[in-house]
């Protein structure tokens, strides 16, 4: 996600991610209601981006008219951050970003308070979950050359790179800068059905970057596994709980089954913010199912039958088991997952 | 496949399995050359099908005009046969069942025969293996039924069902004949990237036949499995090789190994035509590649970018260790394998 456009009043500028790879059209938001949309349609995507842009979605919202008092402005922040934290449930980044966003509404909206004031506190908090954020993904990805020791071959799934993020991205950020180091890295991208993250996204912007990049279907990665045409698996994740069990993208949790039967490491790559200590495992992360229509006519022609029956969660929980390592911009951290979990969220918040 | 429409002197009657499940559109087939194209481009599918319909291509062929002598037959027999065996490389069904026409030719096609008795023997040869392949399939589905004890819930891949074969199928025949024994039995369908045989195909059927069925995307079967949603899978096969290695449609490899590491037994359904013994394992057996646009542009519009490199093997091959057992017309075998298919086979050529 690219904000460097965004003006404080005015509008949030961002890419739509669904009319990739055939046309790069950028969105101007204007309004919440409309981000809520971009949110739930996945024209914005990808855990930190969403956080991103719910930061930049409570300014929308204390910047229309009317909205000029202090307490106008603490009302408008709450209303918007429960409205927002309704879009989609999966990825903590969200509620992480409107949470602080809330947090400095109280600290700021106190009674010896100016509006003006309140509102230069929240929209620095906004900049700034975007500049942490790139500052993050740097960090992983500096980090994340200890995981790509040898001619690395990655499988990656769904898409945790720039457009998942501000810059970057998470498991594509040590691929970006092996590149910048002039080290050579193949990826094989899971075109990650049903809404094809990886052939419309991941395909397209390391293609843009000049990086060596095959498509396949999610359903050829184990026997790509077999023969050997990739040596380690990197993704992201949407939430990661005390004990490292993790939430992402339907089918994580089939290539790291498939990546321990091979005997191929299996890396995690995620922020701080999509730590979530308040779950202690796995099963406490709500699992979005979304809707039928997806899977029974995604791409523009009905391909199963009218009123057929449809499972289709957009996450699972991969269990922290069957995980080599977590890059977060603390370090990367190692089995077992709760201690070094607990002490990379306790740096964070030192 | 339906070819009890067939009459001798004329044309192949098939369902177009492209245009499903939004049209049910039948193939009137006069030529050998169009029906190398159906079976090229999975206009017919199914490895008990192509063989079927390779069977009925050489009637085709020697119902031409000019082709009046017992010489002109013979080699008429021959060229199709070299033509359509270049038409798909990976289902031995099809050269079995052109070696079958081969071998009437030749054992009837002596000095002191007629071309209408040779056209009358290769004929009845043709309808011999579709009958056989209606018995095969009916006694897979009876034996199979040992397969299903309590309230099974089956996870299937790509279409191993009436389409693929002449009436019941070989993975969904034992699911029929539960079926008609009264016995609820409950599927989940993958969708089978690229060509969403198990959406298009597998759904389709089930449902036509009143049968409980659940579409999911490839990547979900991992995480149904974990969430025990499914408790056996059910697959069929293009080619098993003398050790029990077999190929089958993309996707399979995945599955076997998934179900493995959940405890889920594993069965592969396929008549003895499908069994090379002149493969001691399946390194020998030849994986089809497929053009990219079936992953690039499959659904009606592009879904990755021009220019991507796409890996598209169409099928791949499980090693025999991840089997729990084949069933076949001649009975369940189980490991170990080698002995079990030779019996089979010995039995077959008795």
């Amino acid at each position: 996600m690219d904000l460097s456009g965004t003006a404080l009043p005015g509008c949030i500028l961002m890419v739509d991610q669904t009319k990739l790879p055939e046309h790069l059209e950028y969105l101007e938001i204007r309004e919440v209601a409309e981000l809520w949309t971009a949110i739930k349609e996945l024209k914005v995507r990808g855990a930190p981006a969403i956080g991103i842009a719910a930061g930049f979605g409570i300014l929308l919202a204390i910047q229309k008219p009317g909205i000029d008092t202090v307490s106008a402005v603490l009302h408008e922040v709450d209303k918007t951050a429960d409205f927002l934290a309704k879009s989609r449930p999966t990825a903590v980044n969200l509620f992480w970003a409107l949470n602080r966003m809330r947090r400095v509404a109280i600290e700021k909206g106190g009674a010896a308070s100016s509006v003006s004031v309140l509102r230069d506190c929240l929209a620095r908090e906004a900049f700034a979950i975007l500049e942490e954020d790139r500052n993050t993904c740097r960090v992983i990805g500096e980090l994340g050359q200890a995981c790509l020791e040898g001619n690395a071959s990655i499988l990656t799934h769904c898409n945790a790179g720039g457009l998942a993020t501000s810059e970057y991205g998470t498991a594509l950020a040590p691929i970006y800068v092996a590149m910048e180091h002039g080290r050579n890295v193949r990826v094989f991208a899971d075109e990650t059905r049903p809404l094809l993250q990886g052939a419309r996204l991941t395909a397209w912007e390391l293609m843009q970057a000049g990086i060596d990049v095959t498509l396949l279907c999610d359903n050829m990665a184990g026997y790509a596994m077999k023969k050997k045409l990739v040596d380690r698996v990197f993704v992201g994740a949407d939430r990661i709980a005390a004990n490292g069990d993790f939430a992402n993208k339907i089918g994580t949790y089939s290539l790291a089954v498939m990546a321990r039967a091979h005997g191929i490491p299996f890396y995690v790559f995620a922020p701080c913010s999509t730590m979530d200590s308040s779950l202690p495992t796995g099963e406490g992360i709500p699992i979005e199912e979304r809707g039928e229509s997806e899977i029974t006519c995604g791409f523009g022609r009905r391909t199963a039958p009218e009123g057929v029956r449809v499972w289709a969660p957009a996450f699972d929980v991969t269990p922290a088991h069957l995980v080599t390592a977590i890059i977060c911009e603390r370090g990367i951290l190692k089995p077992p997952f709760y201690p070094a979990i607990r002490k990379a969220l306790a740096n964070e918040n030192a």
